[in-house]
């Protein structure tokens, strides 16, 4: 492969997510192939903190690897290949069950953004539940390509989308923006949780939302630079 | 011994639930001996964070040490040796007092899987109450058999037991699966609690529950990889 | 320069500020310039825990850098030239989106001071609402010489203000008083959330909190040595 | 001095009080000298967490240092020196500023043992309030004899007060339980404060409570054990 860099920012968005507390042992992050969009890297089946580049796998958008070596595939991998599917503009995924979501997972309250760094969940923030798309007697799990397109379906044009009873999905336009997309949608998730308890929440209107996601998509880099520094100083 | 993998298992359990937050410096983990299922494997009388090789000690179904060799006992190793007599098919168990269960265990209130990670709470949690099986004049402990074989009673087939005013206990097919079982049954009682207060909570139903549990239980080695990496990372 | 020391704890004060959970990619905090009161220092745009010496730029109370070389400056840099031009008693300015604090920036309950500790908040926390400046379609930022003395308005003679949807702002006498005052308004905020679902809270009173602000100024070297020791201990 | 291993005790509980949360910047612990009842020992006016064998000065009764040599003392010594001269019983002494018993020194609420662990806290746990003592007018310090003995008089023969607006003293008979005393009070409000919104609590009665603590008096050594491999861990 000729596009380390790309693979060394997805073996650093697994870590990132793990030490900013995005993802425990479960969940994961993708990246579209940058070649050919048809194709898709994703680590195979590990605790995120411990991929490395040699742990990485193409996959096709049927969610089936290309040359799998032995290595054992998500179960979940479905997430990724219909959302890259469905979804031209999405370059980068992640799958994740942080705690502060999961509330908003469960209890129908909607999630909003509460400050400006939250604005891309402006547009609003579907739920999908599997017991629409599989009935009452599944894993939960997203283990097929059908699960994957109905998810994807929930999804529509958003940046973030819930699942009941499991987590939740963010969608980007590269890894940076996507890791900054799980991590701050989990800090919305918390703030609105304690605010809630104090008083009427007055949210960013559409247009604040909207304009404020503009602006930060700007300063990616800024983030970026201290999770990756947070990584190496938990590494030495 | 012939057996040390599986004693590096049971002290790096020691080690990981600490380290995850599910004991300080009390709480303990045991193992049923392989080789023996009338005995179980135990430390002495210790933090788990500071256990080593030459802690463990093994214990007959009475409680009572094979070999002491002067090393100080748990005070409530009852708790281990009358569930694995009443309990064959569990050959692991964990007793801790984390943080988010206890309440749980002091209002009536019932832990439910909120989600996938949980499955293996949709059997149900009973709550132990030691003042019905020795009255209202305790010091909370198990520390008779008597007070052992009436907490198995209240356990009974379930996974997961709450201790009112005290704390909870964990069962299992393998150390693996305890501790992922003590650390997600306490992820799940602070989601719920989080979550209980922002709305009506969609539980995952029996099946769903019944599901996810055995999917979980194909991928322990996952979330096992990570704990034992924060383990060496926190002890470099 | 000739005052490296203050730069020193310039810098420091980033590090500690991320280090302390004040910041995160995002926040700054500025010093009046010791020889011109009419120039302050503020990092170039960086995540503060990773702002070195060379990266602390001069600028003018218009906003204006006086050498940028290249360097990028913050977008909200007009939050400090508003500040320290209203203000002549301001020599230090912390800018920041800390957890605690948001749901009080959101909700219109009022932060108050809740222990000794937080005294400096007891003459009350202004509210800065970026609409009644700017009209409801902005991106939330101050990212204009007008409405940085919108909210040096909206401060006026106080300690500390907040900013609706977005964060807040801490003013003082020095670099290690603003860090205090940053620090102990979100654990403040935190206390107070935790009080108000229990009952009634006992305020401090005006006097109490004026005394009590009074007492801790003169111990400001003995938390802020804590907060070095903490920054190098990461760093080791 | 020939007790340098008391000595060392009380400067790990500097350091082990810092790190599990107890004190920050400010909180300070002492213990009686060992042959000398009518003398105690205390650090010097530091942040608890890098105080050295050096910074521990001795103190007579009424609160006034017996070699200074230019150290400056704590302005609050005198809520060490008046619970010393009033509860020969004590032989060590906490104060802190702990995050979760705040909220339960500012609005009434009753911290009581909600578990085990805080049977300590089964004789009732008393607010003082300084206003009952001085007047509305003061900084919230025990910064002289008389309010030091008002403190002492609420605390009565209680092994732990709350004082309003302020903090809390924990006591015991030695660092060891005083330690002890002082985290697991923090937890248990903790506990309380979340098992509170899930409904009504069953708190250890009586006896529960005073037959727990008898018992966990018994192993004070094994969570000092932890708290110490902690601190070496943090330190290395």
């Amino acid at each position: 492969m000729t596009f380390d860099p790309l693979i060394d920012d997805l073996v650093s968005a697994n870590h990132i997510l793990c030490n900013e507390g995005i993802v425990d042992g479960f969940g994961h992050v993708s990246v579209r192939h940058p070649e050919r969009p048809g194709r898709f890297l994703l680590s195979r089946s590990l605790a995120p903190a411990v991929v490395g580049h040699e742990d990485i796998m193409e996959f096709e958008l049927d969610g089936e690897p290309v040359d799998a070596r032995g290595r054992r595939a998500y179960l979940e991998r479905y997430i990724h290949s219909e959302i890259y599917r469905a979804r031209p503009d999405v370059h980068a995924i992640v799958h994740s069950h942080s705690a502060a979501i999961i509330p908003y997972a469960v209890t129908g309250a909607a999630l909003r953004p509460i400050y400006h760094m939250s604005g891309f969940l402006g547009a609003g923030v579907p739920v999908f539940e599997i017991r629409d798309a599989a009935g009452a007697d599944t894993d939960m799990l997203i283990r097929t390509p059908a699960l994957g397109k109905a998810l994807a379906g929930s999804l529509g044009s958003a940046a973030y989308a819930l699942m009941r009873g499991h987590g939740s999905v963010a969608v980007g336009a590269s890894i940076k923006q996507v890791v900054y997309r799980a991590i701050y949608a989990e800090v919305n998730a918390s703030l609105q949780s304690q605010a809630s308890r104090l008083g009427e929440i007055t949210f960013l209107n559409e247009a604040e939302a909207k304009n404020a996601a503009a602006t930060n998509d700007q300063v990616l880099e800024r983030p970026w630079a201290l999770w990756k520094a947070r990584v190496a100083a938990r590494n030495r």
